[in-house]
């Protein structure tokens, strides 16, 4: 399938793809809702009217919102009915957008003109924990090898809530954080910017569909009807900080200053092709977890840091997401079977996402494996992150010849202020 | 001072008090703001025009909203101009609503009509650990006298991000959550109702105020700007969950199957006379904390439960709001010490409020200590909380013939939905 507007090579967002965001101009600095397609972006709020179908004609308005969240919160036959109606208005065999000039000249705006925003207001966020490898790296650094898992992670995909109000949109710039940390060998604790500053490479989902009610869970079978779609996600970590705040109640300020996402919603439609078999999972966790189906996506995904001046990327990891041990769906299924309602926007990471090699690692903690190993980064080293290095993350699915990709995942960190 | 309108002797809502709530009634199922005033509300939505003052006056619009959160959302000089305009009409003196029994008939409407609501759309829930009396119980229960306090928890307001969907309004009954446990001497764990429900005796506060904007801090001398006002709250666990989940990353479906609050929200202007010396804080923590001013509130704290058939309310505990050992200001500041941005409407818990004495503990875990004793409950004992429970909070202050309170803070235990 090909589009009739025109999609660079390698472009992330060909026919295939029909990501969701947010985005505004200088011309015109209300948000309105749009779709990635090639270096340009269809503004659905100007073809609202088209959504004729069953599902969406007694809710064009929803496209005319300046968030997703009432576009999310459809039940899934309407997105999926909005995929094909977008998906049909963009080939190249559909006259309607592609032979109205004046149409065209309205709803598609080059991304290059666009800011990108939010694409939800997120109610809450969730982070989970479900890579193996950064679990067992980060259990053998702070508790040996003996005890490097945890006795509940193979049981439930272990969680925590995170901090709604920080998370902010790739290309959002952010200040080293400022917090007390001790180190093991000092009396008391020190005040001052973290020297710790670290990424997490993460991705994470949004949830949509109609909100359990409180007191009522997500069966698995269900479980898909509330994943909407999925983006990047740096959980920015000050590692100092955390390791003298966070017991007995887990991260918090370590973690919330700041938290990037891509600005790109991706659906699992779009990213069914790319589906691959569920990791074995032994022991066998409690059947409000299993499912046969594959819900494991195979997503290439990759770190990059360039340093203040530097005109280039550098890339310090390579790995992928079917490296997750807990699916989706079994994060979604547990988030709710204490009856824990989930709204429409709400966000659910996956925790770091590292691949079983030194290479595929998703944070500077465990590359530099908590400060032992240099990590080249360009004509630099790195253990930790610099102020003005910028970090960038991608993720990219291929197969059969077509190529979908999640865009930017950016942030650069500025001076602390003290 | 005294109120034209009668205030039943014992009433919580006295003219000294007049916290806002938000409330509809069978007649109006719109949400309007109010202020609870004996055993009537203001309808405040009614007399947004005779907010007149310069903070207010090109501001009556929050006035007539279905949640608090614009009006939280101005600065301090508002919530003291609105607060005094409010006492004024109220009072026995002033004869606008007192003589008007048009305006009267459509502005007061009696408390026993009325639905409440959430008071505000709460972006952030954040909980602390603040009592050192509880932090001190749960240490010596699960690692022992020697380790009961962590290492940090006398240097920073130990905290972590909650969730803030499950929240819900006095009144709200909840289902016994289902989930993971694990008995220690049991080889791998069991799925099924939560067998150790308990309740947390909680006092929260709703921030207040234009956002600090992500990367700036709140200056502990800023502190009392961003803090609206107080509520209680019950901070439903589910011990057995919490215990095999918690580790690393804290508590997570233990708590979020529901955390209620009460729907008055008291100011700190109304709490002003009963703020008291703070305690001694030994070691003294880092400069951004310190703070002179008495910012402790002399609040007396009491829970009941009524069994299922049963009449009445039975006390179980006894405490004081006093026995926090960081102080509301301290949470605040530290909570933006990194940057992070809160909004109005976000809600901050102070941790289980526990006092020295074992009648003092805010916890069937404590109360029981780990169910080791039985816990008299009318005609019946307790060890945790069992299906049919009705938990109420109480709050009080009184000084000088004056006796301001904070209404219920009631729920339910139902059956697990299996």
């Amino acid at each position: 399938m090909k589009s009739f507007v025109s999609v660079p090579q390698n472009s992330d967002f060909p026919i295939q793809n029909l990501p969701y965001g947010v985005f505004s101009t200088k011309a015109d600095s209300s948000r309105h809702i749009g779709v990635a397609i090639g270096d340009q972006i269809l503004n659905l709020a100007e073809i609202a009217n088209l959504f004729d179908g069953p599902q969406l004609k007694a809710h064009q308005d929803v496209f005319k919102q300046s968030t997703l969240n009432a576009f999310m919160a459809l039940p899934r036959p309407a997105w999926l009915e909005a995929r094909a109606r977008i998906q049909q208005l963009l080939s190249e065999d559909c006259a309607v957008l592609r032979d109205n000039a004046h149409l065209r000249s309205r709803a598609l705006v080059a991304q290059s003109d666009a800011t990108m925003h939010l694409p939800a207001q997120i109610g809450d966020y969730t982070d989970f924990y479900s890579s193996i490898h950064h679990a067992t790296n980060v259990g053998i650094m702070f508790r040996g090898k003996e005890n490097a898992l945890m006795p509940n992670w193979k049981w439930l995909p272990v969680g925590y809530h995170g901090r709604a109000s920080s998370i902010v949109v790739s290309g959002t710039d952010l200040k080293r954080p400022v917090g007390q940390t001790k180190a093991p060998d000092a009396e008391v604790p020190s005040f001052g910017p973290s020297k710790l500053m670290d990424f997490e490479l993460e991705m994470a989902f949004f949830v949509g569909g109609p909100e359990n009610e409180l007191g009522t869970r997500v069966p698995i079978e269900k479980a898909e009807d509330r994943i909407f779609g999925v983006v990047l996600m740096n959980d920015w970590s000050a590692r100092d900080i955390q390791a003298w705040e966070y017991v007995p109640l887990g991260p918090f300020l370590a973690k919330s200053f700041a938290t990037t996402v891509s600005p790109w919603v991706v659906s699992i439609e779009a990213l069914r092709p790319y589906f691959v078999e569920n990791p074995v999972q032994d022991p066998v966790p409690p059947a409000y977890l299993h499912h046969d189906d594959p819900f494991t996506l195979d997503i290439n995904l990759a770190v990059s840091i360039r340093p203040e001046g530097d005109a280039v990327d550098h890339i310090v990891c390579k790995t992928n997401f079917k490296h997750l041990y807990w699916t989706l769906k079994q994060q979604l299924a547990h988030h709710t079977v204490n009856g824990c309602n989930l709204r429409a926007g709400d966000l659910l990471g996956s925790g770091t996402v590292s691949g079983p090699e030194e290479g595929a690692y998703g944070s500077m903690l465990e590359l530099s494996w908590r400060g032992a190993k240099e990590v080249p980064v360009g004509s630099e080293i790195r253990k930790f992150l610099k102020d003005g290095d910028e970090v960038n993350l991608s993720g990219v699915c291929e197969k059969n010849g077509v190529r979908i990709g999640f865009g930017e995942c950016r942030g650069k960190v500025l001076p602390a202020d003290i």
